[in-house]
């Protein structure tokens, strides 16, 4: 049979579950941190003008529009500097072939970004959890050496918890380490500070990003990886020769070149984050102030998962979170101004 | 230095190397077989209107519409017999990643597709070659077991030499391994059979396929596996949540609804091919009678790097292989009859 044929790893691992998928129609869709604005008028004309270009031929596999126009806006030296991939996801995977061997550990806070956990089962390799300490902060044993210790993952703004660890915390956590730490900043277009300086400065800082979130691309799987070049050449290696479609370079360029729009953006996301956190507080919640498009939010009372399934009853689609050993809550995307309206006053019928 | 805490399977390994990039312009590309022809039309108009799709949402992360489709244009008993891919390189490396771990062995024929050589250095794991006996014959020590044999790889039809190893050859083969048989059949639909049937008979049996040949598609990125569901639901784990897009979804179910397109440009590119393999032969060429949308031709004066420079000279690209302890020739993709009749041309001209 073979059953007995596939790797050990792969077996004895659970598949990893991403969130709910709505149903089509009009379920207002709280629970996987997209954006609820379509993306920049000029990446739909981007991917409509690549759609007449020459599709029958393989992509640039260096995606070199899109790392020049990121260099750029970024403030990075140069396209070098970059490694475009097929979601983050793709990035990640990367950087987990790229540092563990199979039995070797990688390490992330918790609670926090849980594909991590499935990267290194996949891999044949082990995980470590270092819990948050109280207000999300990180504890010095997250920054400590050990034999096996091959990569360190910290998702800066965090999830579910949306918290920021600050850069020069960040920074101490770099130099006291010995491998390299991956800076996931899937979110942090919506916080007031960055970790892209810290690249430079030490070549065992990598920074992800996703175009998923806060340029409204999560349908066109993009990311990319900041890093010194002689990492991003090492890395390059790992990838599909052509990782990244023609569309898709087409689309990100467009992108990555629309900073005007992005600021906008995030600007009215925020605006509406602040809301959600001000009457969410007011209704009796616990709010972790967020650095990210979503809210964690826990309530005195406990029922945050009859929270989650009255809300979906009314078509209303949050994320309830449960961690074991720690606790759970109710992480709610930040929507449209009229969404989260319909979410707060479902929330306040609740009883 | 960040050179040490690299897997060291991955700092001795050299990178893939795709085939040659054409300056843009006036350059006759037919160096990586892919397709001389745009797309059916219905690709693109799918695009243009995924385009004004919600791009802002994550996409099917099992590529439902694309699957149903595939499996209605291939008579498959239902779409949990596929899995999609962003390429069949992704679906390549998802295989290897499933059956093979550091250490471990993979078989390959050869001369053939040397990308599996790069996803087994990737993985930490052997690879090991059995030579083509002649006129690309399978030797019976490409269906031997060994213990640390965990996977073997047919591209059938073969590149470089186009050759086609009959289906019931294929078939005796994967019942005397223990292990699984990937038929990699990227240019199949150029040739008169295909192993589809086997996977339904063996579960050790998986076909991969791509829309980047004989679609038209190569700028997207999208390839299948078709195995037994069972199989289909193990190797899923590995893939990204997310690995294809919204927009290449919406392409690809497009492409493979478009049998009759399909059909069309397939009799196309077979009749050039016919032309090219008289033509060469007539030349003084050997010419490997072709089963792709690629012509493999040796000389009996050996200069074929010689050619593959004069060709390169006078913009129109081919490829020229060469391969250790074996020999070179020229691998031409089939172009449009202009194109290919410009390189013909140039062969003749060249002393």
């Amino acid at each position: 049979m073979i059953e007995s044929l596939f790797r050990p790893a792969l077996s004895r691992m659970q598949p990893y579950a991403p969130g709910e998928q709505a149903a089509p129609g009009k379920t207002i869709k709280l629970n996987t941190n997209e954006n609820p604005y379509p993306p920049a008028p000029e990446v739909v004309k981007a991917i409509q003008e690549a759609a007449s270009g020459p599709l029958n031929r393989y992509p640039d596999p260096v995606a070199t529009s899109f790392r020049r126009a990121a260099a750029d806006a970024l403030g990075l030296p140069g396209p070098e500097w970059i490694l475009a991939g097929n979601g983050s996801d793709e990035i990640l995977t990367i950087l987990v072939r790229g540092f563990v061997g199979e039995g070797q550990h990688l390490r992330l806070p918790y609670p926090s970004y849980i594909l991590y956990r499935t990267l290194a089962d996949i891999q044949g390799a082990a995980w470590q959890q270092t819990p948050f300490e109280n207000d999300w902060k990180l504890p010095a044993a997250f920054g400590e050496n050990e034999d096996d210790l091959r990569l360190v993952l910290l998702p800066n703004p965090n999830s579910p918890s949306g918290t920021l660890v600050p850069k020069n915390e960040v920074a101490s956590i770099a130099d006291s380490l010995d491998c390299p730490l991956i800076v996931d900043e899937a979110y942090v277009d919506f916080a007031n500070e960055n970790c892209l300086d810290l690249v430079q400065e030490n070549e065992r800082v990598l920074v992800t990003r996703t175009l998923s979130k806060s340029y409204g691309l999560a349908g066109m799987r993009f990311g990319f990886l900041v890093a010194q070049p002689h990492v991003v050449a090492e890395l390059s290696k790992i990838k599909d020769s052509y990782n990244c479609d023609a569309i898709s370079i087409a689309a990100a360029t467009a992108a990555v070149s629309s900073q005007d729009w992005l600021s906008d953006i995030v600007a009215k996301l925020n605006a509406t984050r602040g809301r959600m956190e001000t009457r969410l507080t007011e209704m009796g919640f616990a709010v972790t102030p967020s650095h990210a498009n979503f809210v964690w939010c826990q309530h005195p009372d406990g029922n945050h998962q009859s929270r989650y399934e009255y809300l979906k009853k009314n078509q209303i689609l949050v994320r309830y979170m449960s961690f074991p050993d720690w606790g759970d809550g109710l992480r709610i995307s930040v929507g449209t101004d009229d969404q989260i309206d319909a979410c707060l006053m479902m929330l306040e019928r609740f009883s």
